[in-house]
């Protein structure tokens, strides 16, 4: 499987956008007309910074307007064309796409578009330069790949081909079982790109909201699956018009790109009747089965804050590392580690700022098989530094460059607890608060990079992501969407926030993006959890009373119920599978915080009590003195 | 006509919300659930804190998934129902509203629902209450505002009328005549809000597009007239669902909001037939009939920079003022300012930064009056320090801060530049550019405030807007979108930058929002001027090879003339009614430039080749020996 991406998918000036792309993996490059129109260099020139870097220049596009046009516009299209061959052989690259026309002044019939395409094909091969015809899904007279297909097939000619383009045929709803019965030498290139499913007009919806295979809603691998049956072996090239992309990150969105074609390569290989395409074997996602651990970076006196609270939450010191500042906390299956080596397991080349969950550690089957997986996917592996005897976790940056680590219970790894840490009694007055595992982790982002981050927990691990959900702060909107497996043992929160006074935003420019905002945390009894933390001193985040109101009236909840969730500062939610509770800490360091769950058969995380929940916590945000009306 | 605002519609906590829709003079507000619900105050203090403000509630709102419900779910219903009345008596409002049911739990049946409200409005009645029906676009078996006025006539209750909402009619195409036959005595209250037409799925469009009367393409006036030619005389008022919105300035999304009531009521007011409901009169919108001048403030060295460059233009000293360092520069029917006296006409409380084009004179038919209108609107109007004897121009404060002043050709006014200038002959060589007139005054904003600005100049001025085109920066995309009058005297392009890498971008980022980045100029020969400049030592933008080669193959274009253009770097577009030539300046300052055009019947702006110029003012932008690729 060969990789391509045109450039007008990333944002820059072509030079950084070559760049970004070599860069990423690629072995192709689209050239998008614009980008070359706008340089300042001869196609020559560019034709030569393309391969300087490695790549090969796949498509030259778009050429539009071109078949089915009466006199005078036809020879002028014949023309156009003349002149756009010249570009092509300066350039170097044999392919021009040649979309279906979408003008006024066109005229219908495929076999006028066949003559016109042989006549092409016929001055195209003088030069050694092939067309490939894509059907555009608002073409005014062809918006139907087969329709395209029977026009190629009957313009005959050996240097005019097809081009399909799974957005045009997915965005139809085009049965993707009429692509098996073309032959492979006649589709010159396939284009991909999905798209999140919201039903629109088909040229706002490609021109804005397209994005890389995996990111959206469209099945683009069994579209590739049915094309890779065919027998075709050349390019998969993403062409995406996103309005995000245009305005990020270059290097960011052409790695996402890059992991989103791996990815699929994978999908269509693992696919009942698997087609024979070359792609590069990997192992399967990882299945986490457990939150391993997470670990928290602190200075001396911020941990001693963070211990004060975990305490109140009825965790107990565990064990300390063998050689370095760094203590493990406990509770039921909640392993917590407290690092104030000033660096830590990551060593002092990694930076980070305040109170920080940094790390997370995934208990997955295979820690190796993951670990090879990720770096497949194009993940960055990191190397912690270890003493002599200290066990080794392999680990990968994972949102904010944050760390994930990949444990499983086999050999050292099983046993890396007992080997680098030292056990200890802990003999504190602590009651304990029914806190048996990890519900789930929140981590922020910058709304940009969710689609980077869902992809990259998509692709390594075993989990599927849920619809967007809107959460209104009194700041503006931020975007949530989780990743979870089908057990519950992972669950990865994404908030995506569009601004900095939106809290989760806040949290992004104090953090510098170190990602988990919070931790959840399992009880069996949210009641009995709730009066030993009482017991232990925990302030719970306090809720507006009106809240509790709304939610009688709202659930028709018993008022004997009702006075307990409002004593206790507990949220309550329900949905067809059960009941959900939710208690929460106020935030310390630069917005941090901890919750506590009780999930009564309840799948999803409370998302309408999450405007609720900003409003507590932004109140302990606003600096003291600070009126609140 | 009384003017009301949903909560909803604004960012901020509920507090700031208020303080913001106060001060932006609206009547009264709607209370949104949730932004109450996340208050900590009780239902009293919130309806004190409304009322402190001089507003009134006009509304408590929604209540979802009333009508037509199986039990148990009704009686469940109901109850809640009760829960909301016992709020609304404590916030002190009686208009709730209910939005037709979306659950699929609901039961359709017109007489059902009919009894349910007859119920409910007995419920209400014993309070003193009262209950508003309103049709969702989406409503599982009432999405109609007939449908939900036939349900409210069969409920025959006088505490039970009809809730009327312009997106919920307007976006399903409902004709709007069926409004006027409704009784003005059971319209409880009526919603306004516009939107932009674009096809997609009504909630998604309504959650997230929905912008203020005028900002959108509905026909929201029309709606408005219809609804008023029934007689009712009470609230209008606005609720928009906008992510834009919910993220901006409460205080400036507030403002937007009353000035687009007051231009609805200004506008409906003229209708034909003009329904007698109470409106303030204004003055009709202000014709422009000419740029009168525009103003730039510069330091002594910025001055002695732009003054060459103007030269080079083929501008000559005209006038100088009586008391200032200000000096007017000349050609054709263009008059330029420039201001080196620390702050000029507009007095030292104006900061400006750098060179910078900080007011624009629009000569239109009576400055008296459109300053009148343009209060009426909400400007800010802006007083200038003038000496003894000078003339004082009414001026309000436009994009960014920048000036409009306001002249005619009357008084005083009309020879203000004889009053407080001295004539002075200007002997330097220079060669007449044939400058004739300002074509287009280009100014940049935050892409947020975009639509404020539109609504300003289009309530102010007699402008329409084009439909939004999208400009491809190298670092993301710019919307530009054009007000001007049909006869040309009045051509602003507004220019929405999201980010700060683009070109426009970086303009407001570094001039702290001035406004206008450039400025067109009409010639009637587009090759002489350029010859003339030529000879001055003008130095125009150096335009890509590529690009011509592409444009004559694009426009069929003669080899003689597509020579010309690249000889002297000037860019060609052409549409149905002409051609259209451009040349450009490099930038200078913080990102200003000038351009030259030539209309031959052409009516665009040569938005095609925006992509090529911007990609060629970026690299004057670019610091000296920084690579290129």
């Amino acid at each position: 499987m060969k990789t391509s991406i045109a450039t007008v998918s990333i944002s820059g000036e072509l030079p950084e956008k070559l760049d970004a792309i070599a860069k990423a993996g690629f072995d192709g490059v689209e050239i998008f007309e614009n980008d070359f129109l706008a340089f300042d260099g001869r196609p020559t020139d560019v034709g030569r910074m393309v391969r300087d870097r490695g790549l090969e220049i796949t498509l030259f596009q778009p050429f539009r307007d071109f078949e089915g046009m009466p006199e005078p516009l036809r020879s002028r299209a014949f023309d156009r064309a003349e002149r756009k061959f010249d570009v092509m052989q300066e350039l170097g690259t044999e392919l021009i796409l040649v979309c279906s026309n979408a003008s006024s002044a066109s005229l219908g019939g495929i076999d006028r578009a066949a003559a016109d395409f042989h006549a092409l094909g016929e001055r195209a091969a003088k030069r050694g330069l092939k067309i490939g015809y894509e059907a555009l899904a608002w073409g005014r007279h062809i918006n139907d790949h087969r329709d395209a297909w029977e026009i190629v097939r009957r313009a005959d000619h050996p240097n005019v081909g097809l081009i399909l383009d799974s957005f045009h045929t997915l965005s139809r709803k085009i049965d993707i079982n009429s692509i098996r019965s073309i032959p492979k030498d006649k589709i010159f290139i396939v284009q991909l790109a999905d798209a999140p499913l919201i039903d629109m007009d088909l040229l706002y919806w490609s021109r804005h909201f397209r994005n890389m295979p995996g990111e959206g809603d469209l099945p683009v691998a069994e579209f590739a699956a049915a094309v890779a049956e065919t027998g075709y072996d050349g390019y998969f090239s993403l062409e995406i018009f996103n309005d995000q992309f245009r305005g990020g990150s270059s290097r960011l969105i052409a790695a996402d790109g890059h992991r989103s074609l791996i990815y699929l390569g994978d999908q269509v290989r693992r696919m009942p009747n698997a087609p024979s395409f070359s792609v590069k074997a990997m192992p399967d996602r990882a299945i986490v089965k457990a939150i391993g651990f997470v670990e928290f970076s602190a200075d001396e006196e911020e941990a001693t804050e963070l211990v004060g609270i975990l305490r109140t939450l009825g965790f107990r010191k565990e064990a300390v590392h063998r050689t370095k500042n760094v203590t493990l906390y406990r509770q039921g299956d909640i392993r917590l580690i407290v690092n104030a080596d000033g660096g830590g397991f990551a060593g002092p080349s990694f930076v980070v700022h305040g109170t920080t969950a940094y790390a997370i550690a995934l208990m997955v089957d295979d820690a190796g098989k993951a670990f090879e997986r990720a770096m497949a996917l194009d993940a960055e592996p990191f190397k912690q530094a270890v003493g002599a005897g200290e066990v080794e976790i392999p680990a990968i940056r994972g949102v904010g460059g944050g760390l994930i680590y990949l444990i499983d219970d086999k050999g050292d790894l099983g046993r890396f607890s007992e080997i680098d840490f030292l056990p200890v009694e802990d003999d504190a007055q602590i009651a304990p608060a029914h806190l048996l595992h990890v519900d789930h982790i929140a981590q922020t982002v910058a709304y940009d990079e969710m689609p980077t981050w869902l992809l990259f927990y998509a692709s390594i691990f075993e989990a599927r992501k849920t619809p967007v959900f809107d959460i209104i702060d009194p700041a503006g909107v931020v975007r949530s969407q989780v990743l979870e497996n089908a057990s519950g043992s992972l669950r990865i929160t994404l908030n995506g926030a569009e601004n900095r006074r939106t809290l989760a935003g806040h949290f992004i420019a104090e953090t510098f993006g170190s990602g988990v905002q919070h931790l959840a945390f399992h009880t069996d009894d949210i009641f009995t959890t709730a009066a030993s933390l009482r017991q232990n001193g925990f302030k719970p985040l306090s809720i507006s009373p009106n809240y509790y109101d709304d939610a009688e009236a709202r659930f028709g909840l018993e008022a004997a119920l009702s006075d307990r969730l409002r004593a206790e500062n507990i949220l309550y939610d329900r949905d067809e599978f059960g009941e959900y509770f939710q208690l929460y800490s106020p935030t310390f360091g630069e917005g941090f915080f901890f919750e506590i769950v009780e999930r009564r058969g309840y799948k999803g995380y409370g998302a309408a009590n999450a405007i609720f929940r900003i409003a507590a916590l932004k109140k302990h945000l606003r600096p003291e003195g600070m009126p609140k009306s």
